[in-house]
């Protein structure tokens, strides 16, 4: 980032005043009937009613529409462990986006906690405030097993967006990627460099797309994941294939697919022109991928290349289905996000890039040409047909599963964020 | 309340949608280059300069100005212990009159607590979020622990307002009380009928503010406290006076002052008859007084009286002090709420009463006279005044005891809620 873009960032933070989000009035308050509706004596009334029945706090109170974006800020986007104050401008960053893209209200909680133990106990504790918890920026391996005890302890949905979001994405940039390639997602042989949070929800997403396991080599610092190491974490084993591949070079030689979630300049040009015809790259580390887009193109022009970056054709990023996966199961009140609510949003989003972009979405993009195709294998950011369109699929799967409290919602599909009750 | 009243209230929570606040954007994000500032990439930089210096969070995100009202339900309001979730409209609420009358932003905060360990240490692990904590609905004697060990732990101001707010109102109306009564506070004879959070705050303070510990007779359930007794914990313990008085008519016999923070009709008309000349009686019981305020004037016509009622004369409502206690506490980034800053509350508050009302008070209670007097000993809620001078003498106490972290504002004092940075 230049530093005027630095400068910016922090201007726009700090002023007219400091942060990003407020917290706002919804009822009127001007007379004292108002104040007494508002608080003492009448807010007795649903109190009683809540007190009588838990699921009146959905009709009284602002806990339906109202989700936790919760961190501990141990990985703080690439800048790793600087602690719970730290992570604050990203987690209301986060509500931002919530509340921009989904008309979703957002708290954002740092928590300072000794031990993953800690952490738990504190968000199930303040979880009763909430319709849904959103974890962000917890490190691996604790974010997995935090986030398995929270869903099975709340009875609201538990969502770590820096796994599933991310594997969702990925998984619908990669389906049209493939196909687009004239490859099979059950035959494609893909390499996952990074073990990490994302590397793993976004493998067990693709399996759950089709893809199969004996074809995925996934590489941690010491090299290829397989059956014959011995210092592997439960997460990382369900990734050993046996196999003789140890280095990235040897995974990669032949591969379909690579995908990064590790670091900059990590893949080689030689381990890309390695690759079988007609690859795919995901190349999300960000700012900086895992082969610079310059590069990767002067070495193979068979290829389909995604980062995370918005300046590059095929921008992967969480956006497209945080706000709208949330919106759906609020909408039908949905115990927790299973995987057909995941995989319900993969398809959406995948079958959205291949609908003619409207005029409004290109008009957003300077004009830009968004027709679909090897730049285009996945939706813009600022495509309101999101809203619709995966809202829509993930709450129908909700229903369809059996997790959601609610019948599909009448007011459904939402046509714009004006729709939303 | 009348039948039509309750059914207001639930409507009023209920429609157009459910709850009373949401949380809105503060910063444009339109473009996708605002996004990339409000999120990745730009966010990084508040990141990196929170993480150099902790002190930079008040410059980049919304915690200057965002207060937890934090329960758990185990003291809701007159309603008793009901759980976290049930106490949920009132929090909310609670964050109404923060924003309405102080700007101040409000994240509503229920914990479902297994003991009052586990309350503080959730409360302690989500402090980094916060510029302050407003504990709420705490059931006596655990609230005054977790108030202690929570100020301690805490480097921002932790306040139990059904404590110190209800104190700090009940001792400026009770000053201009007895000033009006001819009464000196040193001498007068105080009986406090409860023993709860609310009772041991307001005693405390008025000892603070020169009333004599040796003239304060409080009651519990059992009768008078007394250094005879072998049953109280160490909050009633402070208040045992070695004295022969028992029962309620005892205490009342020649008493000055009655504070009732304990239940409906609990003062016989016998025992107000046998108090001294010119009392002083606050039946703060709500919605239903110690004493029918039309018995009480109806036994003797000598009285000041107050309630907690908006119908009745001098309504003793916290919201006179906790907007802007907060409000003076976070434009100097107290650590603290200190009694030096609670003791200035109660004199801003007691002038403010005093003074002149404006003519647009006097509309917003329909042209109700309001000049000082037996009827009129505390200012009233819509008087917005009480921003101007009850948030500067906060201020002004937390600078001169030394536990500012910034001086006096130079914005300072608010002429309206406009004025808010």
């Amino acid at each position: 980032m230049s530093e005027d873009m630095k400068q910016a960032a922090l201007d726009y933070h700090a002023n007219p005043r400091a942060g990003k989000i407020s917290v706002e009035i919804s009822k009127p308050t001007e007379t004292s009937r108002d104040l007494s509706l508002a608080y003492s004596p009448g807010v007795a009334e649903p109190v009683r009613e809540i007190a009588k029945d838990p699921e009146n706090a959905y009709k009284y109170t602002a806990k339906g529409n109202l989700v936790a974006v919760i961190s501990d800020g141990s990985a703080i986007l690439g800048l790793g462990n600087l602690g719970p104050l730290a992570s604050k401008p990203v987690m209301e960053g986060k509500g931002v986006l919530f509340k921009r893209f989904a008309g979703i209200d957002v708290f954002d909680i740092e928590v300072n906690s000794e031990s993953p133990q800690a952490f738990i106990d504190t968000v199930r504790r303040i979880a009763d405030t909430f319709g849904g918890i959103n974890l962000e920026d917890i490190k691996a391996p604790e974010c997995f097993e935090i986030e398995r005890i929270l869903i099975e302890q709340c009875d609201i949905p538990v969502f770590h967006d820096d796994q599933h979001g991310t594997a969702i994405v990925t998984a619908a940039g990669m389906l049209n990627a493939l196909e687009l390639q004239g490859k099979k997602i059950e035959e494609a042989k893909i390499v996952c460099l990074g073990a990490g949070a994302a590397a793993v929800a976004c493998m067990k997403l693709l399996i759950s797309c089709g893809a199969a396991s004996e074809n995925i080599y996934m590489l941690d610092r010491k090299g290829v994941i397989h059956s014959g190491r011995d210092d592997l974490n439960q997460y990382k084993a369900m990734f050993a294939n046996d196999t003789d591949k140890r280095t990235l070079a040897d995974a990669c030689d032949g591969a379909d697919v690579f995908v990064g979630l590790s670091g900059p300049n990590l893949l080689p040009a030689e381990a890309l022109k390695s690759m079988a015809p007609n690859p795919v790259v995901f190349a999300c580390s960000n700012p900086d991928p895992e082969i610079a887009v310059e590069l990767a193109l002067a070495t193979r022009d068979d290829l389909i290349m995604a980062t995370g970056r918005s300046d590059y054709p095929n921008q992967v990023n969480n956006v497209l289905g945080f706000p709208f996966i949330f919106r759906g199961a609020l909408d039908v009140r949905a115990k927790v996000i299973n995987e057909e609510m995941k995989v319900a949003a993969v398809h959406a989003i995948r079958e959205l890039a291949k609908e003619p972009v409207p005029q409004a979405v290109i008009d957003a993009y300077g004009g830009e040409a968004l027709e679909y195709g090897k730049d285009n294998i996945i939706p813009k950011p600022l495509d309101t047909r999101l809203l619709t369109v995966v809202s829509a699929a993930v709450a129908k799967a909700a229903v369809d599963s059996g997790v959601a409290n609610l019948p599909y919602p009448a007011h459904y599909p939402l046509n714009s964020i004006d729709d939303i009750i």
